[in-house]
C-alpha cells in the first residue's frame, strides 16, 4: 500500500512519479469503500484524485502555501493526503472526520464554509492581507473552485477585484462540466464544449509538440503560453471572460494527468498577478456507476452495498420528505401550466427531476445563483407565472435580500419550498437549516407554513399555489411523517377556516403546546410522557406560523403555560412570533408565560440529526423534561 | 415651456426632434431646482436626460414595453416624462413623489427596489413569463442599468442566464464611469478608458462615415455593426465579457445625442435574444458643480442655495453620525496599520474619504459587491489585518450569508459599521435600516454594539478593533447626539467592567427602561414625561446588546416591568435578545413582563425620519404613552 506511507504532503512529494497511479487507485478504492459504508460525496471526490495529488506535490500546504477549497465536499483526497487517511473510515460520523474541510481537524483546512463560490473572495482577502507582510513571510494562495461555483455571482465579484488589484492568487478551476446537475449558463456551456471540440485535440497535439522541444520554464511561459493563447483566442468563451476581468488564463489541462498538471501548476506559480488554471476532470472517474451518473444520484449518496452497487443498500431507505415534495409538485404542476419550479443547480436533490422529465419547460435551473433565482421568480410572478423556488433551507440566506425586497416589498406571489429545514446533521455547521423561519418572518408580507405530515405538505403546497404574495413551506431532511403514523386523521383544511389542528381536544389543561412542522410528532409523544406525570397537555399543530390560527392564539392566551417547539433558531423564530401574537391578545402583563423551545444561536457540528435534536432537547424526552422543569420551578 | 406639453410618453413621441434640446434643458432646470430646494440625487439624473427621452420615444412604456430601472435614483426624468412633472416639486416629501420608482405612483414604475444590480434578474423573470403568453400579447423588456451595477454579482448571474436562454431582453448600460465613486473593477476600468481612448474617436469618425452612406436598417444592423465589431474586438473588455456570456453587444453610443440613441435603440429592438447597448453618459451633465463632483458629494445631496451652489444651504447642516464615524475611523486607523476599511462603492457616503486621502492603502473599495466585501474581509482577518466593513445597514442583507458563515462560523475578527441604521426616512422602504440588529444577533459569535453618542461611537469603535470575532456597531442617519446634549458624563468604559451606563441611579423604580443606541435620548425624555405622571423609571443605555451587561440584566430581572426600545425591527431584535436573557436569569414563570418597543414587521414608505419614528411610537411621547398604557391595563 502506497497510501499507508503518506503521513503528510512531504511524503507525497518524495514519492517517485511511477508510484502515483497506484496511489490514485488506492485513494479511489478508499473513497468508494467509505462512501458505500457511510454515505457521502462520491463523484466529485473521485474526479479530483490526480488534481489533489498534483496540488500537494507542487504546493506547500500548511507551510508557505494556503490551499482553499470551495464547497469542500471535494476534499476527501485532500484529507487523506494530509495525515487523515487512518481516520477516513470515521467519515461524517459523530466524533469522526467531517465531510468537509474542518479547521479543528487539521492546519491544512483553512475554510470550512460549504456554501459555494466563496473561495475566490477568501483568496482575495488572504492575498491582500499577505501583501501587508514582509515579502519573505508572505504565503501564496491557491483556490480550487468548481465550474459550478463560477455560476455564482460572488465568484465574479472576486474575479473582478482580483483582476483589478492584480493580487497573486492561483485559481484552479476544476471543470467537470457539471457541478450538481449539468452546469447552467452560457459560459460553462462553452467550457464543457471544449472536451468535444476537435480544436481541443489539435491544440493538445500542438502543445505536446511545443512542450517536448523547449526547456520547462520557457515551455509554458513562452512558446507554450503563446500556443495556448493562439488556440484559445478563437475558441472558448472562458478565456475571454476571465481575461476581460484581468485574470490570466492557462489551459485547458487534462485533470487526470499528474505530470502535466504538475508542469502547468509550477509554471502558473511563477507568474505574477492572478492566474486561472483550467483543469478538465471527469466526475466519478474510475468508478463506472459514478462516471455515468448524469442525474447526480451519487453526488451526495447514502450508504450502498459495494457488490450490488450504488442505490442498493442493505437497509431499505425510508421515504423522505424530498420524495413527498417531489410527488406533490410533480402532480400539482402537471395540472397547472402556470407553475414553474426554479432550482439553483440542484434539480435532483430538491426532487424536481420527475417534473423536469414530464414538463421540461416548467423547471428552470439557474446555476448556483440564489440571488438571481429569487429576483427572477419575482419577475416571473409579475408576468403571470406561479414560481416555486425549491431550495435547501441553508441556502436561503444567500437570497434573503432579494426575497425581502424583490418578492416581499413588491408582494409578488412566489412560493419558497425549503428542503433540509432544521437540523440536517452530518454535513456540519454551514448546512443546518435553522434560519428560514426567522428570515421569512422578517418579510412583512410573507405567509409562513410548516407541514407536519406528507398529507399536509401536499395540502399546504396546494394552498400556497393559490395564495398571494410570498409564501414559504419548510420540511426537514429525514424520513417523512404520515398522518397515520402520528395518529392524526388527515391534513388540515386550508388556511381560511380550519387551518390548524388541535391534536388533543381537551380544554383547561396544564399547558398549551404549539408544535411547528416536524416537531408535532415529538410534541405528541411528549404530551404522553407528561401525562404519565399527571400533567395534561393540549397539543396544536401550528401548520401556519403566519397567519396563525386565531382560535389557537385565543386558546393559548388563556392557558396557564404556553410551550412552543420548532426545529430552527428559537430566537426570532416561529415561537417568538406566536408569543408576540399571544401578548397582543392578552396584554404584556396578563399574557401567560411562554417557554420557547428550539435551536439556540450556535454553530452545530456534524452528527446524526436525531442525536443533535435530542441533545438540544427537541425530542419528546427533551420537551417533556423542559416543561416539567418550568412547572416545578414555579 | 416644452415640458408642460408632455403629459405622457405619447406627447413626447409626437414632439419634433428640434424641440428636444429645449426639453432637455427644461428637464435639467427642473431637476436642479427641485434638488436644490429638497435635496436628492443630482448627478445621476442630470446624466440620463437625453437617454430617458430617447427611451420613451422609442419604446412604449406602460404599453407593450416594460421599462425597468436598476437602483431607481436615476428615474427623475422618467417620472417627469410619464405625467408627473406637475408634482415634481413634492419630491421625497411625505405624501409627494418618491425619490425612486414607485408602483403606487404610476403604471410606468414596475420595480422599486433601490438595492443595485437586480434589474437584469427582474428582466429575465419577466421575459421568461412573457414567453408563456401568446406572441401578440408579449411585452418587451428593457432594463436600464448603471456601470456600477455591473460590479454586483447578481448582474453577472442574470447575464449568464439571459445568454443561456437567449431571452429577448434589451439591456441599456448607462455608463457614466462612476456609479458612486469611480467604478471599481478591471472591467469597468476598461469601459471608462473608452472615452479617452483615441481609438474611440477613430471609431466614432468611422461609424459616422458609415452611417451617412447606408440606409438606416443596414447601417447599424449591417455595415454599422461590422464597424462597431471591428473596433471593439481589439479594444474594450466589456464586449468580450458580455459576448462570452452570450449577450450581444452594441455600442458604445454617445448618451447625450438623442438622434443617435434613437437609431441604436431602434436597431437593438429588432434583434433577437439578449442585447446590451452600451451608452456613455456624463454624470452631472449640464451643471458644472455636478459634472466636476468627483468625490460624489452631489450624488445624494441635501438642499442647497441655488445661487451660492451645492454645499451652501440656507440652513447650516448639523453634524451627522457619518462625520463622527469618519473622524473616529480616520483617527484610529492612522494609528493602527493593521486596520483596513472596506466599502462597497460608497467611500464618500460612508465617511471613508478622509482616511483614503491620508492612507490610501487602508481603504478598499470593492464595487457594489457586499458578498465579496464581507468574505474578503474574513480572508484579510485570517491573514492578520483588522478589517472594518462600512456599510449602510440596509445593504447588510446582501451579505448576511457571508457574515454568518465566512466571518461568524470562522470566528474571524471583522468589524461591521452600519451607517443609516434604523429609520432613514426619505429614501423609502428598501432603504430603512431595520434588520441589522436581528441579523447580527443570529450570528452566534458576534458582539453587537450600539453607541448612543458621538463619544461612545468613538469608544466602542476602539473597543471593537481590539475584540475577537465578528463585531458590529450601528448608528443612524441624522444628527449625532453628544454626551453633553443627553446630560451624560462621557462614554461608558469598555466592555469588561462598566460596559453599560445606568443613566438614572434610582433603584426600586416602577420600571426598567433599556434603550438601544439612538433611542437613549428619547428614553431619557420619556422618563421625564413618566415622572410627571408619578411613574419612576430607571433608564439604561444598553451600549452592548450582546454580551449584555450582567448588572443590567440582574436589575431588569428584579424590576416590576421591563421596557426595551430600539430603532429596528422589534421581532428578533435587541429587545427580544435582552428579554430572553432576563428569562434565563429569572425563569419563564418568574420573569417580569417585558414591553418591547421598536419597528413592526412592515414596509415603511418615505417620510421624514422623525415623523416616522413618532408615528411608530418610538419618540419620547410614544415610549411614555406605551408604558402608561401597560401600567394602566394591569
Amino acid at each position: 500500500m502506497v497510501l499507508e506511507r503518506i503521513g503528510s504532503p512531504a511524503d507525497l512529494k518524495a514519492l517517485p512519479l511511477e508510484d502515483l497511479p497506484a496511489l490514485a487507485e488506492e485513494l479511489r478504492a478508499a473513497i468508494i469503500a467509505a462512501v458505500a459504508r457511510l454515505g457521502g460525496h462520491l463523484g466529485s471526490n473521485l474526479g479530483v484524485v490526480e488534481l489533489t495529488i498534483a496540488l500537494h506535490r507542487v504546493f506547500d500546504s500548511g507551510g508557505r502555501d494556503l490551499l482553499l477549497w470551495d464547497t469542500g465536499h471535494q476534499a476527501y483526497v485532500h484529507k487523506m493526503l494530509t495525515g487523515r487517511s487512518g481516520m477516513f473510515d470515521t467519515l461524517k460520523q459523530s466524533g469522526g472526520l467531517s465531510g468537509y474541510p474542518s479547521r479543528s481537524e487539521s492546519e491544512h483546512d483553512v475554510i470550512e464554509n460549504s456554501h459555494a463560490s466563496t473561495a475566490l473572495s477568501w483568496a482575495f482577502g488572504v492575498a491582500r492581507g499577505e501583501q501587508a507582510k514582509d515579502p519573505e513571510d508572505r504565503r501564496r494562495v491557491v483556490a480550487v473552485v468548481g465550474d459550478g461555483a463560477l455560476t455564482g455571482g460572488m465568484a465574479y465579484e472576486a474575479l473582478n477585484n482580483l483582476g483589478h488589484h492584480r493580487l497573486p492568487v492561483l485559481i484552479v478551476l476544476n471543470d467537470n462540466g457539471r457541478s450538481y446537475a449539468e452546469t447552467v449558463g452560457r459560459l460553462s456551456e462553452r467550457v464543457s464544449d471544449l472536451r468535444t471540440d476537435p480544436r481541443y485535440r489539435t491544440w493538445r497535439a500542438r502543445l505536446d509538440r511545443v512542450l517536448s522541444r523547449v526547456p520547462l520554464v520557457e515551455r509554458v511561459a513562452g512558446a507554450g503560453l503563446e500556443g495556448i493563447k493562439q488556440f484559445v483566442s478563437d475558441a472558448p468563451a472562458l478565456q475571454s471572460f476571465v481575461e476581460a476581468l484581468g485574470v490570466r488564463y492557462l489551459g485547458p489541462v487534462d485533470g487526470h494527468d499528474v505530470a502535466r498538471l504538475e508542469h502547468v501548476l509550477t509554471t502558473a506559480e511563477r507568474l505574477t498577478g492572478p492566474v486561472l488554471v483550467h483543469v478538465l476532470t471527469q466526475k466519478g472517474k474510475g468508478y463506472e456507476p459514478a462516471e455515468t451518473d448524469l442525474e447526480m444520484h451519487l453526488h451526495d449518496t447514502s450508504a450502498f452495498d459495494l457488490l450490488a452497487g450504488p442505490g442498493n443498500g442493505g437497509v431499505p431507505k425510508p421515504r423522505g420528505w424530498t420524495a413527498a415534495f417531489s410527488d406533490a409538485i410533480t402532480d400539482l404542476a402537471t395540472r397547472r401550466r402556470d407553475v414553474i419550479a426554479i432550482t439553483a443547480a440542484m434539480p435532483g436533490s430538491t426532487g424536481l427531476l420527475p417534473l423536469a422529465e414530464r414538463r421540461p419547460d416548467q423547471v428552470l435551473d439557474v446555476g448556483i445563483a440564489e440571488q438571481h433565482a429569487i429576483t427572477a421568480a419575482a419577475g416571473m410572478a409579475q408576468a403571470g407565472l406561479t414560481p416555486v423556488v425549491a431550495l435547501y433551507s441553508t441556502f436561503f440566506t444567500r437570497g434573503f435580500d432579494q426575497a425581502n425586497l424583490d418578492v416581499g416589498l413588491h408582494d409578488e406571489h412566489v412560493v419558497f419550498c425549503f428542503d433540509r429545514a432544521g437540523i440536517t446533521g452530518n454535513d456540519g455547521a454551514s448546512h443546518q437549516g435553522v434560519l428560514d423561519l426567522g428570515l421569512m418572518l422578517r418579510i412583512p408580507t410573507a405567509t409562513v407554513l410548516a407541514p407536519s405530515t406528507e398529507e399536509d405538505l401536499r395540502a399546504l403546497l396546494e394552498v400556497a399555489l393559490d395564495l398571494d404574495g410570498p409564501v414559504s413551506l419548510r420540511f426537514p431532511k429525514y424520513a417523512v411523517a404520515t398522518a397515520a403514523a402520528l395518529g392524526l386523521d388527515g391534513p388540515g383544511e386550508g388556511l381560511e377556516a380550519a387551518e390548524v389542528r388541535r391534536v388533543a381536544e381537551e380544554v383547561d389543561t396544564d399547558l398549551c403546546l404549539l408544535a411547528v412542522g416536524d416537531r408535532v410528532g415529538p410534541a405528541l409523544e411528549a404530551a404522553e410522557l407528561l401525562g404519565e406525570h399527571g400533567i395534561e397537555t393540549t397539543v396544536w399543530d401550528v401548520r401556519s406560523v403566519r397567519p396563525a390560527d386565531p382560535r389557537m392564539l385565543a386558546a393559548a392566551a388563556q392557558a396557564p403555560l404556553v410551550v412552543t417547539v420548532e426545529n430552527g433558531y428559537v430566537a426570532g423564530g416561529a415561537g417568538a412570533h406566536l408569543a408576540d401574537r399571544i401578548v397582543e391578545l392578552a396584554g404584556v402583563r396578563e399574557a401567560p408565560p411562554v417557554l420557547r423551545l428550539g435551536v439556540p444561536d450556535t454553530y452545530i457540528s456534524h452528527a446524526k440529526p436525531d442525536a443533535i435534536l435530542a441533545e438540544l432537547g427537541l425530542d419528546a424526552a427533551g420537551i417533556s423534561s423542559a416543561v416539567r422543569k418550568v412547572l416545578s420551578d414555579g
